[in-house]
C-alpha cells in the first residue's frame, strides 16, 4: 500500500506512521516530497492494517497496490478455469454457452413447454428457479419447495443440467439435491454467510453482480466461495444500477473483458435482466459474445404476457429460436464457437 | 396503474390491452389521443399486473400510480410510529436519540471501555456487532458467539440497551437473547429469508438502506419485516454510492425528509458509514438533526489507529463527548431535545 | 401527460387542478380512485404546463406521456437519417463507418503520420481537435488557431473528411472553413449557445452524450441543433459516470439500441473515452458493432506513450490495424458491411 | 504521483518506466515487491506526465498524491475567502448569507413583488436570471436582453445586489453591466470558454457544481476562473445526479465540509434545485447551515403554480419568510449569525 501524509504533516507524525508500520509487520519507504510526504509499504495487504494506518493523525489517505482478491486472480492461476457440467458442457472454454428458461417456475404446463423449446432451440443449460426474490413481500416469491419435483421432471424430460436460485442459507441442502449449479443473485452478492454456505458445496455457483458492485467487489465475493473449496465459480454481469432509467438496469459490458484481464474464472452476461426489454435482448447478447463472454443467461417464457415475473423482458419461443440462430455468427467472428 | 400505449398502436392492438385489464379484474378508462393512448385502470396495483400488461404488444410502459408499500405507508398509518425501548427511552418521539459503540467488539477491554464512555457522554443505546459483513473472507469477521458474552456484561455494566447486527437466519435466535435491537445491514436489506426471520421476533429493527437501494426500495423492505407482525421498524440513511470518491459514500440526507413524508417509521441517519472520515462525521450528524432525523448511530473507538475494522470514520472518546456537547443546540433549533 | 394527486386530496382541490388543466388549452379526464385520483391529459406537453399543474396544491406528481423531443424522434420521420459526407462515405447507411484520429494535433509529424496510417488502415473520416477541453486549466488546451493549416495539410495529404471539436461559440466560424463535421463533446451536451450555434450552420454534427445524460436528454439535445434547421446530426455514446472505477467510464451499449428504435438519427460509438485503457478498446468496438451501432469514434497515436493527452487510450498504430481487421467479421453477422 | 506496475514486469520494462520519469524531469525512488514493483515520483505533477507514464508497457495504474488544484487549495491559501459585495455584506466571513428570488424573471410584476418580499424577509442578494438553460428548446428561454432594464429597475428599487447567470461567452459583457455576481451553471462546469471569460471580469463567480462533477472536478473547474485572475469565485453544492428519484437530484451535503476542508472559497447551498419539491426544501437549508455553509441560494416566487419555471421547487412568499425566520436558530448552533 502507499501512504499518503497529508501536506504540512511535520516530521514526528510521519515517523509515528512510519513506526506504526514496522510495528504491523511491513517495511515502510517513506519518499519526502516538497508539499506530500508518501510511504510506500511492502508486504501483503490487508483491509485491518490499511484501516489502521488511515486512522492515523496526518494521514490524508492510504492507496491500495495489490488487488484485494487472491484466489480469484490471474497472478495465482494464470490459466483460464473451465467447469464441466454432467453432460459434458463446458463453461469457460472454446464454445460460448447459452442458459436459458423462465424467469420463475409457474406450473408444470409452463416449465415443460419452456425446457422442451429451449433444449431444441440448442441452449445447453435450463433455468428453474423456485425461489424468487422480490422487492415486495406482495407479489409471487416463487414455488419454493412445491417446485423441486418439477425440476426433476424437467430434467429426466430434457437431460439438461438445471440451475436454480439460493436465497436462505437453510434452503441449500435440498436445492442441492436436485439442480446442478446454484445461482448466487445480485441481492445476495453480499450474503457472506450464504456465499460461505454454497462454497463448501461440490456444485458449480453462478454469482450475479450486485446492482451496484464495483468489479473489483464482485471478485472478492467470489473469494468467499473460492476460499470455503469450491473452485467452480462463474461471474455474471447482468447491469448495474445508474441514472438512466431507459432501461432496467445499465449494462456493463466493459467488466467482460476487465474480469477476463483479473481473473480465470468464466464470465456470463444476462442481457434480460440487464435491459428489462425483450426488444433489447438481441442487441444485447450478441453484444456480450462480441465482447468476449463465456456465456449468456437469457429469459424466455411460452407466453410472456402470462408470465407472473418479468414478462416485459421474456422472449418468446419465436425470438428465442431467432436469436439462437443468429448468435453462432457473433461466436465465430470472435474467434469461439456454438 | 397507467398504461401508455406505443405512438401508432392500432385499435385492436389497443382493445387487447383493454380487454386483458378487465380480465386481471381491474376497470379500464381509455383515453385516446392523437398521438399516443393512454389506459389508466382504476384497482390495486400489483407487480404481477404490472409486468402482464408491460408485456403486451402495443404497450410502451406502464406507470405506477399507487406507492408499492402499504403497511410502511402514512396512508394505513397516519401518525408517527414510536419505539419504546426496556429503558424506557423512546424512539422517533420528540427527542433525538444516539446510538453509538464501536464498529465491532473487538476484545473485553476495548468494549466495555467504549461502553463506559459511550454512556457517560449520553448515548441511549449501545452498538455491540459481533458479526461483520466483510467486502474480503481474509478480513476480521467479527467475534461471532464468543462475543455473546461481552454483550451481556456491557448491559449489565452500563444498563444501556443493545443493538446487534444479524447476518445469517440461522443466528437470529441466539442474537435474539442478548439484543434489544437487531440491526439490518446495507449488503443484507434485499435479504428477504432475513427479513422475513426478524419479522417474526419480537424486537425492534433498524433496517439500513443498501448501498444503491431507492427511498421506495428501503419502504418496500420495511414491509418484508411489518407484514410478519413486527411492528417495530427504524429505518437508517447511510449512504448511497455515487461517483463521488472523497467520501465513502454519498449521504442522501433529503431521504431523511421524504421517508418522514411517505412514512410513519422512524429514521436514523449513520454520519460515520456514510461519510468513512471521522473529521467529517461532527458536521454530518448535526445536519441529520436539522434535516428531521429521529436518531443518529455513531462509530466510537477507545483508539481508532487501533481499530480493527472501520478506525479511520470512527470518533475517538474525546471527539465523540465533544459532538455530544454540540448537538443539543441543533436538536432545539429543530424543535426537539436530546 | 397524467397528473396523480395525493391521497386523500379532496374534491375541492382536486377541481383546481382540472380547471387549471383546462384553462391551459387541454382536455382533462380525471379518475377517480379509492386512494388516488388521476387526472389524465390530452394535449401537447410542454415543461412549462408539467410544471405549474406539478406545482399544484394537492399534485403528488406529473408524468409525461408523449416523450419529449419531436424532431429527433421517429414519430415524425421513421426513416432513418443518412449523412453523406463530400467524399460520398454515408453515415448511417448499411456501412459501418470508423472515426480515427489522435485525441490532440500536437505537431505536423504526429499528424500527418496519423492520417496516413488512420487511412491505410481504412478509417474513413480523420479526427483533427485543435481545441481540447481539460479539467485542468494548467493542462496542455490544443494547438488552437495554430492547428487550422495542419487540418488543411492533412486533408489535402489524405483526402479524408475531417472531424473537430468547437468550445466556444466564436470559434465556429473559423472551425467551420477548414472541417467536415463539427463535434460537440460530452461536457459541452448541454451548452445550449453552441447547440444553436452549430444548428445553423451547414455541416454534420457529432453529438457526444454527456456523463450523466440520459438518452432522452441527449435526444433533447440533438433538438436544439434539429430546430436551427441543421439535419445532419449524428448521436455518440462514449461512456457514463458511474460508481465503477476499473474504467473510466461505463460504456453504456444498450443506448445503441434504444436510441435506434426511438431516433432516425445515426448513432456512433466511442470505445476510447468510455474505457481509457487501450487493452479494452478492441472488445468494446467489437461490441458497439454487435449492438447496432452506426460508426466509431476510435483514438489512435503514432506512440501513444508521447502523447500530450489521452495515451493510455489510444492504439498504436499496429493495434489499430489489427482491429480494422477484425471488425468486418463483426459487421458481417450484424448484416451490416465495412 | 505513484506508478504501481503490472504483477510480473519485468526488470527492463521497469526500467523503461524509471527511465521515462527522469526523461520528464521528476525524481524516480522505484520500490521493489514480491508481486508489484511501485515508484513514486517526488515533483508537481501534471496531467500529461501521468498520461504518458500511464500508457507506457507494464505499468497498471498512475494514482495521483498531490491534489490537481492549485489556486483553490488551503495549501497556497490557509485563510477563507471572504467576498465583500457592494453593499457591504460579505461572503464567507461569520454570516450566512441567503441568495434568494425567482428561477426566471418572468415580467416587470413578478420581478419587482419577488424582490420586495425576498428583501423584506432578510435575503441580502437577489437572483435575477434572464437567461435560461433549459433542456428542450421548446420551453422557455428566459427573457433575454430584454429582461436587463428589469433587473436595473429591481436593484434601484430595493438596493440588493444582483446576481445572474451568463450561458454564452458573448453575453458576458452585457450581463456585466447590471449585475453584482456571475453565475455558472451546473451545465456549464465544464464550459472552460466561460469559465475563461468571467475569470477575466472583476465580479465575483458562483460556480455551480455538474450534476456529475466529483467535488474535485468543481475545484479544478474553479481554477478556471482563478488563473484568470478573478479571486473572487464561491462554489455551490446543487445536488448531483444518482439513481434516486424521489428528489430531482441528491444533495451531497458532505461536499460541504469536503470543501471548507480543502479549499479556502466560500461554499453555497441550493437546495431548491436538489430537492425540486417546494416542502422538502426547509429541511434541506436547515440541514446545509447546519453542515457549515456560507449561504444558501433558494427560489421562490409569488406564485409558484403561475411560475414559468421550476414551479413545483419554488417556495411561494409566506414558506420563504417562514424559513427565513427558522434559520437563524440552526446559524447560531453551528456559531454564525444571520
Amino acid at each position: 500500500m502507499v501512504i499518503i501524509m497529508r501536506p504540512g504533516a511535520d516530521r514526528e507524525t510521519i515517523e509515528q506512521v512510519i513506526d506504526k508500520v514496522s510495528e504491523l509487520g511491513f517495511t515502510p519507504h517513506p519518499i519526502y516530497g516538497v508539499i506530500n510526504t508518501v510511504i510506500a509499504v511492502i508486504g501483503d495487504r490487508t483491509q485491518e492494517a490499511m484501516d489502521t494506518l488511515g486512522a492515523m493523525p496526518g494521514v490524508d489517505r492510504v492507496v491500495p497496490i495489490l488487488r484485494p482478491y487472491k484466489l480469484a486472480g490471474r497472478e495465482v492461476k494464470p490459466e483460464p478455469t473451465v467447469i464441466t457440467l454432467p453432460t459434458g458442457v463446458q463453461i469457460g472454454g472454446e464454445a460460448v454457452v447459452v442458459i436459458a428458461g423462465p424467469c420463475a417456475v409457474e406450473s408444470r404446463e409452463q416449465f415443460l413447454a419452456t425446457a422442451q423449446y429451449v433444449k431444441e432451440a440448442g441452449a445447453q443449460v435450463l433455468r428453474g428457479f423456485i425461489y424468487k426474490a422480490r422487492t415486495s413481500p406482495h407479489d409471487f416469491q416463487g414455488l419454493r419447495e412445491e417446485g423441486l419435483d418439477l425440476l426433476r421432471e424437467a430434467r429426466a424430460l430434457t437431460g439438461l443440467p438445471l440451475i436454480a436460485e439460493v436465497l436462505d442459507t437453510r434452503d441449500v441442502e435440498k436445492v442441492h439435491e436436485v439442480v446442478d449449479i446454484f445461482q448466487i443473485g445480485a441481492r445476495n452478492m453480499q450474503n457472506y454467510a450464504l456465499l460461505a454456505e454454497v462454497g463448501r458445496s461440490d456444485r458449480p455457483v453462478v454469482l450475479k453482480r450486485g446492482l451496484s458492485a464495483t468489479v473489483e467487489e464482485l471478485l472478492k465475493a467470489a473469494e468467499y466461495v473460492l476460499v470455503g473449496g469450491n473452485q467452480q465459480v462463474m461471474l455474471c454481469e447482468r447491469g448495474i444500477r445508474t441514472f438512466e432509467t431507459m432501461t432496467r438496469n445499465t449494462l456493463d459490458l466493459s467488466a467482460v473483458p476487465v474480469l477476463k484481464h483479473y481473473s480465470h474464472l468464466p464470465v456470463l452476461v444476462d442481457p434480460s435482466h440487464a435491459s428489462g426489454h425483450d426488444w433489447l435482448v438481441p442487441a444485447l447478447a450478441k453484444a456480450a459474445i462480441a465482447a468476449g463472454a463465456d456465456g449468456l443467461i437469457v429469459e424466455t417464457h411460452p407466453n410472456p404476457a402470462q408470465a407472473l415475473v418479468d414478462g416485459p423482458q421474456s422472449l418468446n419461443p419465436q425470438a428465442f429460436r431467432e436469436l439462437m440462430g443468429q448468435l453462432p455468427a457473433f461466436a465465430r467472428a470472435a474467434g469461439r464457437r456454438m
